[in-house]
């Protein structure tokens, strides 16, 4: 197809919309390693699985053989609010570049969490619904995952209790205050409220929380009531399967115009976004019927893939959590206060962990100031003020694109742009005043909180 | 078309983008009044308006002739950016209202200006590069507009300077730096760079500015050299010209799909979201090919329609700017500071205000309260959390829809929502607080400040 019948959006008809989710694990030859029970070591059943999390979502959390898993027509009616999300074809950008290069990217964030999270919110809320449950718990930290739960349980009648992590709580009142119009309600965490939390503030009074602090307390809440459950916004099979309809429809727009992609690019905290983006892809490379090169784009603040190592860990600071095989710098590993955004979780997705150790991904690491200039260039041509999460793939992408200015290579190149940054500008603040730092942790800092992994 | 085949979303292709402007004025048999020289109370002339605008916008602004001006194929590439905008069937608002009615909603928020307000920025940053001018200046107050031309100059490269209503500096620091992102210089008004602003703060010192003062410094500034020029978002003919995409896409998606709006309502503050949704469909009742109805919605707080009197006055407070002859409640109108958002100025656009007079749209006004009740209502089952100025027209679109509830009829109501209101939520957290007032000005208030009216 001739390039210029190539529209700047992309934008799928109604009936071209996937019908299911698709599940990476079923064409995997090396399975993710499950979650293993913290007090036992020993993997998870279904059954004790349940008491976490909904059992729909169990079984598909434990499903590493079926490729196809339909998506409830409920859930297909709430992607029409805010879906097809639209693969953009950045001309734009490409020419502010001068780069022989095609770049397209699959924009998330036209939706008021802001971005892709949402698409694995309605399915965890509508599960818990369909169980009969009166609510879900969950914890945040930049906001995102928070809000998206929080717009899909308003439209489901479900309860929604948020354990924001405290720092955050206070730095972005007006994340807060998008979860409460959406009915949630929201404790800063560490809180009083629970047990986990308590036992934190008496060791670390005055603490700003983690992220890991913050699943702790959700968890156990949700266990206290058998008519609440918790859900997690990334890290799990079951988000990425969600999170699967990024990929396909990128996919079954790119077919559509006959556009074949030759480096496919996300930043990865927990994976959601990535392992999303990527899978539909990704089959085809482990089924032997195209090649891709895949990059995983991570903060140098928190780099789990890059510089972590492969193993089992807890998932959160409480330590009550299952324990994931997955690259890790420790659940003790706290990244600099100074990194901006998300992406900051101390792990990462156990199915993508073990694609990343196969060799079928490569994995790569940018600083904070790098990526922020990247998103300020993309902003200014593209029109969208892009999440910092998001501008981590911006970075990488004119990365590649300027290779190819000096190679001449034509690349078609496709990355993730997961969200906008309207929640963020205290960070985009720092930068255009010349306090932003890149807090990169030193190998000691690492190689101590590894240390501390528990022994498996 | 049965009923089903409608999609939630309808996005046109890009080849059924329109390729011109309309400009309702053509079909108007009473023309808008012209704008008139402030010292001499003349009508203005193109060569003396050439020394505030671009020429083609000044060619515009007074043409009332041409029912089609072609948009430049530059600014049908910007529109490519971010538009067609979707026209949304609120599927789940009809069910959650339980309403015979069937509601479409044009959503302009799609942007990082969060509005409308881009569709005519690039069109004034456009004819002032092609001019060769360095720069322009302008007045913003919630910033969205300042946001927007922000974007639209650094698109083109050219300089921005943004007189921001103190209040709205100090309150709203990130919008400020949105527009910092897209290297616009910002300065809070009443400032000292202007004689107008020195002027101001020494008869009140401390006060939070105003619109028509934050004009009166950026028309001030730009009229200083030669190589700038003042640009206005809303209120002008040309600006409603630019608008008219919104209106034009709506019908073409609409008669696509064969659907007929019944009712037809937008917010109006100086009437450019209202004229440019509106302008297509007005055209046909103009030539009376067919009929609407017309509801502009007002703030109960500011509402120059309903309460304010058809006369010229001043745009502005330093009095420097043209006369428009307009529903105004006097240039010394200054709406309460607890009114939250935009729909603040004294004035209306005098093509709106022409065929308000003349009977054919109506107008109503809101209050704060219900009009934040109806945001939070239609940002629980929609999805998007709207923007307070466009929460006017859901308010006024829902009591339609209850009305037809109540009567049965099966009426199609159409509105603008122009905008998201991520940078609101200091409103929002004040409505959850219940801390949200309606101040309605006095009888005697507004007739004080009419009683001021230039005698023309």
């Amino acid at each position: 197809m001739s390039e210029k019948t190539i529209p700047y959006k992309i934008y799928l008809e109604e009936s071209e919309m996937p019908k299911a989710w698709y599940n990476v694990r079923a064409d995997m030859k090396n399975k993710p390693a499950p979650l293993l029970n913290p007090a036992t070591h020993e993997p998870l059943t279904a059954e004790e699985l349940s008491h976490v999390f909904c059992e729909e979502l169990v079984a598909q959390e434990l499903d590493n053989d079926n490729a196809y898993i339909d998506i409830p027509e409920e859930i297909r009616n709430f992607y029409k609010m805010y879906r097809p999300s639209p693969l953009v074809r950045a001309y734009c950008l490409e020419e502010k570049l001068q780069t022989p290069a095609k770049i397209y990217y699959k924009f998330e964030g036209n939706n008021t969490s802001g971005s892709h999270k949402l698409n694995s919110a309605i399915a965890q809320a509508y599960y818990a619904k369909k169980q009969g449950l009166k609510g879900v718990t969950t914890e945040t930290g930049a906001g995102q995952w928070g809000t998206a739960l929080s717009m899909a349980c308003s439209y489901l009648d479900l309860d929604c209790k948020v354990y924001m992590v405290k720092v955050s709580y206070e730095q972005k009142p007006f994340r807060r205050e998008v979860m409460r119009t959406y009915g949630a309600s929201v404790v800063p965490s560490p809180s009083d409220t629970t047990e986990v939390g308590r036992k934190i503030l008496a060791e670390h009074p005055g603490t700003g929380g983690s992220l890991g602090c913050a699943i702790s307390e959700a968890v156990e809440v949700a266990g206290r009531d058998p008519s609440y459950r918790y859900v997690l916004g990334s890290v799990l099979n079951q988000v990425l399967l969600h999170q699967s309809v990024i990929g396909l429809e990128t996919k079954i727009a790119m077919d559509k115009y006959g556009i074949k992609p030759d480096v496919i690019i996300g930043c990865a905290g927990g994976g959601s976004n990535l392992g999303g983006l990527i899978s539909p892809f990704m089959g085809e490379k482990l089924r032997g019927e195209a090649d891709y090169q895949f990059i995983a784009i991570e903060p140098a603040s928190c780099p789990s893939f890059t510089r972590g190592t492969f193993a089992y860990d807890f998932c959160d600071t409480g330590k009550i959590c299952p324990l994931a095989k997955m690259y890790t710098l420790g659940s003790d590993f706290m990244p600099s206060p100074n990194h901006a955004g998300g992406l900051r979780f101390h792990g990462m997705s156990s199915t993508l962990s073990q694609l990343y150790h196969d060799g079928l991904m490569e994995a790569r690491s940018v600083e904070q100031t790098s990526v922020f200039e990247a998103a300020e260039q993309f902003a200014r041509v593209e029109g969208i003020l892009p999440a910092p999460e998001s501008s981590h793939a911006i970075r990488a992408a004119i990365d590649e694109a300027l290779k190819c200015k000096e190679t001449g290579e034509e690349k078609t190149i496709l990355f993730g742009l997961t969200g906008t940054g309207y929640f963020d500008m205290v960070a985009y603040e720092k930068f255009h005043d010349g306090e932003m730092s890149d807090d990169i942790p030193t190998d000691e800092v690492i190689a101590e909180s590894i240390a501390k992994l528990p022994k498996i």
